[in-house]
């Protein structure tokens, strides 16, 4: 690394986004990481909270300080819990720090949306700064962007395969099934009856059904944009036995003569010069492992015939194109870098 | 055991349906198990075939006869692959004897159908005398049936939830969707890139989408049953990393009016007096954990208001509820046993 | 069931083995559960916080009383943590009431063995009056127990291979390496970051090694009073990602002239007329799943003539014979049941 | 990449190993694929082969053909079964083609014990010229090195750990046990019933017991080396319900005053300057997980002083410490390549 590397801060760097923030950033060319700031495991080494870097990573975990970071890093990853981001946010953004947060807090553009689903905001003068960091959707705005709001993973998932077909009429918007499946890293590293092995480890189940999941209001502002009018899902996300990776089913009526085919060349056309995502040919299946620590997603389509249904199919890692991977994308496009900088790599693969 | 016991033959014991119908039945006071029969294996170890009962059977596995087979049974149950067990059912059927079959062979009613789905069929003139052994739906015939087509996993899974709703009108008949998420047990024993460790555990994936999947047509021969009208699904079978265990998602929309509590109350009028199935409170969601190894089904349903459609869930084990428990318990109502008759354990847990 | 009976009591219902000794106790024709006892969740449905049981076991989780439970309880099974145990063992106790429990409180016969490794004794005065619940090595002195210590997983898995050779002196006792393989279910229901599915369902780890895990006492009790002589163990645990089941590769200095065969005859002629020990022909492996659910133990052994030792391979169920069926195994001997009772389950397998 | 990158060829890339040879090649800037190889599916689309290069790796797997190979690459990194692989490296070394051998065919240093071990030997004359492809020990022979022959998965866990004692008189050589557990993975990449997820997802077993596995005498080849002295060691593997990583858990007799610190102090300063060996200080465990897609092998040393035993840890990616990544490791030393060079990613955690 040269002197004109970008000195970056990763904010919670003790979660699993947080963990992924390292691995990528430390095989990016342009940047060198200044601080690891995490607040319930500030002073502990950090190989000791992140074993996965014993040996690479020396030093400890550091309190997060807004004025510190600030005269360190130009650049900021924040990968905090919704409601705890947005202050921290605010605080880097008044001292002039670009902030990719990986937190919900600065997706939503309607404040009456946010208080709906997450409660007060912390910080809603900042929210109309805030640029949704798909980079697929939104590439131009992301080049001036100076708070950055990574998508969720079930968002990404949903959004990713649905928005061509409505961006081109391709499919009735008022029919719209998004059946997520989530490995269970998605739930964070607070251990928890539901992510304790033996009641996770061999089988299957819904939660949060019927509307229920915060992510539901982020689907659909991105697919009434997509649609140009107010789109609603049935969205139902369920939990899988695994660690990473969301396949999203999701089902939309046909318009008239619609094909799989077409739906495919809709994709490819909206994701064409994305080095993150690979629109397969109909009848090509993704499988969620083809993306394991990788930043691409995985998308095909097909045209059940008989019912008059597209299915649409999305494979992605959740912690990486659906958060840590996407927010190094939105950085790249931010700094001029190659959109594929240190985001090339293959899936770890079986 | 008493001299009265019924004597029992297992065909095709050598497979997962086999094994656990084995498992099943050794627990039943009221058989006694006489003939082990299997093809490939025939003249090994039963101990050495299926690892779990060493100590417990002694013996080989006897190679098919139906001579043989119909001198020593009065009863026999067949889980061999559909294609191959339509000729060994008509050979027993022919010899007296009762057949439980767990194949595909017997459960479509239209021939046109069947052969359109799996090719020839190998002995059309026993399809009438056939009764689908879903005992919740079908339990007056099947106390006289002597050729039970034992349902498949996945229409048991579909059909279970939905039923209840189009019996009594309570959703839109064209607008079924069955999202059903299966363990890998499903796929039977013979080892198969897509069940191979490496590529199969720690990921998941669709497969035979868009309306490619066998279990189609018996999933809309029943549900056009329970509805009194032709009734077409979109079905997509996922391939989920673990065993045992499928659930189920099925969207609807609702007619109107119509609650998730109105939804419970139609599914536990239909199912009472089972002993194995369990319709759970709204907000309720089943985990197909607490159904492994039991036959038990767990189903709820869910209204998202949002979008006027109901979601509807059922979970259960494959292998038990969704092959060989179902199979015992339409013997039980056959013979006159009670129902649960050595299907009341409840689940591996966890 | 008739009104002979035996009203049962099950203590700590709501951890692994407390509902694992439900399940089983549920099929056992000689006992009714008459109280279901849980301290943190008392109150609650059994049903929501055991959900295997929904649609089976109605009511609540009681609180504990000892008058209570001695009131309607002939036996008490006590599923609680070490050290919490004693005490409630000691007050069924003194009211009458016949104890298996599964804690690690009375396995040890020295109080200052205990001390050091578990700290202070709750009823140091019934220690004496314990017998160790391993029915195939104390038998008769279980058919007069009113306190049964029920073994722990590890030893369980350590003891059956080992105290045949160390009985007839075929191996050396000071050369013992006990190399133990568990699934995750074995370190409670309590979530923890090493249970926590994403750190613990992909990789695999030694934990408390060279001699500081609690169950090295007990090992070493049993296997010296099989020697007649003070035995030291090397012991690793590790945690597989998996639910249920042990395997334990112990490894001994073969004595001279010793061979496979040798081990296999002094193994099955102690194990002889078991229902739960099934020692295999030199040269089968043993895999946990053959013991899923079941209360079965697999033994093999081998000789590695290059180096002269015998490896000793225990496959079993860490919940079933290293628990919760342990126990019903015992209370089956000493109230004069067949010692298989209720436990004649083949695994779920697979 | 520039003119000056190195042409590459990948010889039985279709397997595991070949996988991950591509994606770490990928990811090094001093070299160029020019071929890519396999045999049985040869003239099929890679992204068909290996669906995680989907939209990154165009074109056909080639079949194998020395000249076309020999034409085109300077070096080939062969992935082929032992037996099979020897007469094809033959063929390319004899046309100066520098290779890096994934096999076992050049592993062995005498041809008896590789002809007791694998069969008769397709190009003995070679086996003088290989080096053995572990970088830590023989890194100034690799630097001249034309065919290396990369060391096992197992034998890797097994030096590792092992070698800084016996060079150091720490242990005695005449106590060693090596127990070690796998992913599932290491089997390869055809199914089988042992690596058929229902039979192989929720269990752990032993396998090749007593000294049967053929990485026996690679082991004792090298740790016969580090002793100075004929090595035998009892060791026994195990299939672990995973995809990657090894475990092993290795015994020894500590020679007199031998503490943990020291063992740890000897490994510290034999593996001083390697990128790719994390010696952990005593008392950290480590976990397969930690190295997972990662290049590093974690060691840690443990005394029991109850029984005067060292335990000695290792974890590493079987598919990458264990085969692909150390043969690129040996490339790098062999091209004059920092030897960390598509090395240095951490762990895919969690």
């Amino acid at each position: 690394m040269t002197a004109e590397t970008i000195p970056i801060a990763v904010v919670g760097a003790t979660g699993y986004t947080g963990a992924e923030l390292l691995r990528l950033l430390l095989g990016h060319p342009g940047v060198r990481i200044v601080r690891v700031c995490g607040q319930s495991k500030a002073g502990q080494p950090i190989a000791e909270v992140l074993p996965s870097f014993a040996g690479v990573l020396d030093g400890d975990v550091a309190p997060f300080d807004a004025v510190d970071v600030a005269g360190a890093a130009r650049v900021a990853f924040c990968g905090l819990p919704h409601g705890a981001s947005a202050g921290i946010v605010a605080e880097l953004r008044a001292r002039g720090v670009t902030v990719l947060d990986l937190s919900a807090d600065f997706r939503l553009r309607d404040r009456a949306v946010y208080e709906a689903t997450y409660g007060a905001h912390g910080a809603p003068d900042r929210m109309g700064e805030a640029v949704y960091g798909l980079v697929e959707l939104y590439r131009d705005a992301l080049r001036a962007a100076d708070l950055v709001a990574v998508p969720g993973c079930y968002p990404t998932s949903a959004i990713l395969p649905l928005a061509p077909l409505l961006r081109e009429k391709l499919v009735d918007p008022a029919s719209l099934i998004v059946d997520a499946k989530s490995g269970v890293s998605g739930a964070g590293r607070a251990p928890k009856p539901s992510t304790h092995l033996p009641e996770a480890a061999e089988g299957i189940r819904a939660y949060k059904v019927a509307g229920a999941h915060r992510h539901v209001p982020e689907i659909e502002q991105e697919l009434s944009a997509a649609a140009g009018t107010d789109v609603r899902v049935s969205f139902t996300p369920h939990l899988v036995p695994m660690t990473r990776g969301i396949l999203t089913t999701a089902y939309a009526r046909a318009a008239d003569g619609v094909t799989a085919a077409r739906c495919t060349e809709a994709a490819r056309k909206l994701y064409e010069g994305s080095p993150s995502v690979t629109v397969l040919d109909p009848g090509s299946l993704p499988d969620t492992l083809w993306a394991r620590g990788s930043n691409r997603a995985f998308v095909s389509y097909h045209l059940d015939a008989r019912v008059g249904r597209v299915v649409a199919l999305c494979a992605l890692d959740n912690l990486v194109k659906g958060a840590s991977g996407q927010a190094v994308q939105s950085f790249n496009v931010r700094f001029g870098f190659d959109e594929g900088e240190a985001l090339r790599s293959t899936a770890v693969w079986p």
